[in-house]
């Protein structure tokens, strides 16, 4: 056995036993091994760690960012959104290199596993740099690189780029060490391709069985426009499209109506709501509890940090409780549990993960955190999921195991030179300040 | 000079200069003495520390809590409000003692000093136990114990207990250490008092020269009853009676109304808007853009963490900004700059405390955070003040100084006794556990 926790508590997402308390569990090479209780004689182990007042949960998943935008956090904020993306964001995107966007990815690598991420899924350029990133760091990515298009010209101009960078990616990083970076296919959005387009990259994720990643009524112009265009909403247009034919997780869903929820029921297309980033550009509250009754698959996402503008989704958590306890003017609603699962296992079957991650046990990846209790910040607890999802924060991840690799623990990043990546982005800062 | 901070930053919410880059920064005693330009010679001084990519803000004021209710954080959550209060918080608040309030606001501190709150607005019992802890910890307090009383036999009840520990904390702490602490008077709210206790704790104020410290208009429950009552909402029968008349922080402010806006514009009643603990309560969303537009004082608050579930302002802080966007559908509303004078400069504003504190400027206590910014979740960095509103959490924030003193650097606390204090948290626990 390689480490063994011993008399711990652990909040499981496993139904079958949501919180084991006084336990000593295992881990051995990539999996959960030894889950007994702790007045069991204590197993060997390489490395005893003592779990009193610690908590152990599943790692949690980031199911929507554009990790390399970690360079532009808090670029040109608190600007009305066209302004920003316009004159700002697309700007200094024109100024990216593959270097850049290993630098800004690895820099949303570390925030994430400092905070408690194991997993991101990720809509951004020079894919096969983010592959690179989470390869070298340890972290499960689903990734993808978006088609933009709106007529032939445009498309041609993009898909080439997006194409060879997605082969690159595939043959390079796709399934290697056991599916740990898969790569997916992306449209960016329905105002922003056509028709042409969409049949292209939904044939060539067929033919490579690929996922597929989409943003889908962020906000309420690009919802009302898709109707004035095709008479349809975004989600009946991807829908028609055959898009949802695919595996298919979508970012947002701000917009949806209940007959665009029925779609997505049917179809099996996930959602990550990433709920600060849309209420920081004032796109709207996501209708998670009718989605979640209408039988559709919610996990989490922060969205990219020029927006956000953090990768904590321990934010993100307890944010989406509070949210849809207001909006539902019910304090019963979104209970703690059901917002730990969208950050954990709902996240994991986003990522087809869910048959050996998001879970505590046996048997599963050990895609862990250890969280510190023994803090003022944590003090009371009565119901440890409760101080999980209302009370914790990244800062209380004392560390974060991904395939039974640490990768953090106690401010120490163990896959990452942190001090050559702080210099890097400094470097990178550079070239934007003089934008 | 006992501390010099070399050349670094300082986000100062002082109108006339509001970032000061490169500079350096002296303490001296109790007061910020010294900033002139990093390329001045250095002056002396006891201790300097390299402010190479950190950042200097004011501390933060915490302008509503019930601090020893750190005790009950996460107790019974996620149930109805009436469930929650009259068969969980309220039997527990039974078994509070002295010893118990002690070591509940005490936790409470550690807390607020270890995400960079120096300042706190305290309504709850056995207030000379609050005011020894906030003493001993070196923070500011204005501190309360609220009446309570529904008739003449319920006031009573209340009255004895309430004047004698006010009494009681007025003699040991009111003013003494210039200031640190402040003694007010309290009426819980319009709902659990009547006309004759309101009479008595203004008279009470008015001859002791008290502030006062008010729950207002929370939950629409309780503004509709009070007009169904009244004929009146709270703030009109609080403005009738007199309440507003005293120096007067009123907490929440919820459901006020247009006249309400102006009536406390017009009495400078200050607002402690509470935004977690009123979404997670399902209380709903203050009209803050409003109240500040009608000439309102709007400072922070974390309301008691039973509720929140915890003290660090900085998530009060960024989802303030985030739901103000959201609710005026604006990204440019509530910018950063706004929601770090709320919790600063405001909250110094409703302590009574402005001419002294809740700015960097050469002459006001040295009431200052010094926050992280070398570290992935602060990169990139365009602009400080961006920055400290959407990405920092207290987890950043690496030395508190309240008054010249260090209380809290780097995972240390420098006034409390932290082991002792978690043992005693601890054994405080059990009497709830059994409830």
């Amino acid at each position: 056995m390689d480490i063994l926790f011993k008399n711990i508590t652990a909040v499981t997402m496993d139904s079958d036993a949501p919180v084991l308390r006084n336990i000593n569990l295992g881990i051995e090479g990539r999996k959960i091994t030894y889950i007994e209780a702790a007045n069991n004689p204590l197993p060997t182990a390489a490395r005893v760690i003592d779990g009193t007042n610690k908590v152990l949960m599943p790692g949690l998943y980031n199911c929507h960012t554009h990790a390399a935008m970690t360079l532009f956090r808090g670029y040109a904020n608190d600007r009305a959104l066209e302004d920003w993306l316009f004159n700002y964001i697309f700007p200094a995107e024109q100024k990216l290199t593959p270097k850049l966007t290993y630098t800004g990815t690895m820099l949303a690598i570390a925030e994430m596993i400092s905070s408690g991420t194991i997993a991101f899924t990720d809509m951004y350029f020079f894919m096969d740099e983010v592959a690179r990133a989470a390869h070298e760091a340890g972290v499960l990515a689903n990734i993808s690189n978006a088609i933009i298009g709106f007529d032939k010209d445009n498309y041609d101009f993009y898909k080439d780029n997006v194409y060879s960078q997605t082969m690159n990616a595939l043959e390079k990083y796709h399934e290697k060490n056991d599916g740990r970076i898969k790569v997916e296919a992306s449209i960016h959005g329905v105002y922003t391709s056509y028709a042409p387009a969409w049949k292209q990259v939904t044939d060539f994720a067929a033919k490579h069985n690929l996922g597929l990643h989409v943003h889908l009524s962020e906000t309420k112009t690009e919802h009302n426009n898709c109707i004035t265009t095709y008479d349809m909403t975004p989600a009946q247009v991807f829908y028609k499209h055959g898009i949802f034919d695919l595996p298919c997780i979508a970012a947002h869903g701000v917009w949806v109506t209940d007959d665009d929820i029925a779609i997505l029921a049917e179809k099996g297309v996930h959602i990550s709501h990433n709920l600060l980033s849309n209420l920081k550009l004032a796109s709207g509250l996501a209708p998670v509890a009718k989605m979640q009754k209408g039988g559709v698959n919610v996990a989490l996402g922060t969205d990219g940090v020029a927006a956000n503008n953090s990768h904590d989704l321990f934010e993100e958590i307890k944010m989406t409780s509070l949210l849809q306890k207001y909006a539902a003017d019910n304090p019963t609603a979104a209970p703690a549990q059901s917002v730990l699962e969208m950050a954990t296992i709902n996240g994991a079957k986003s990522q087809g993960r869910a048959h050996e991650s998001g879970m505590i046990k046996k048997g599963y990846d050990a895609d862990i955190l250890m969280i510190d209790f023994d803090n003022p910040r944590q003090t009371a607890c009565y119901e440890p999921a409760l101080n999980l999802a209302y009370s914790t924060s990244g800062r209380d991840v004392e560390m974060t195991i991904c395939r039974g690799q640490v990768l953090y623990e106690k401010g120490e990043y163990k896959t990452i030179d942190i001090e050559k990546l702080m210099f890097d982005a400094r470097q990178a800062m550079k070239v934007f300040i003089a934008n």
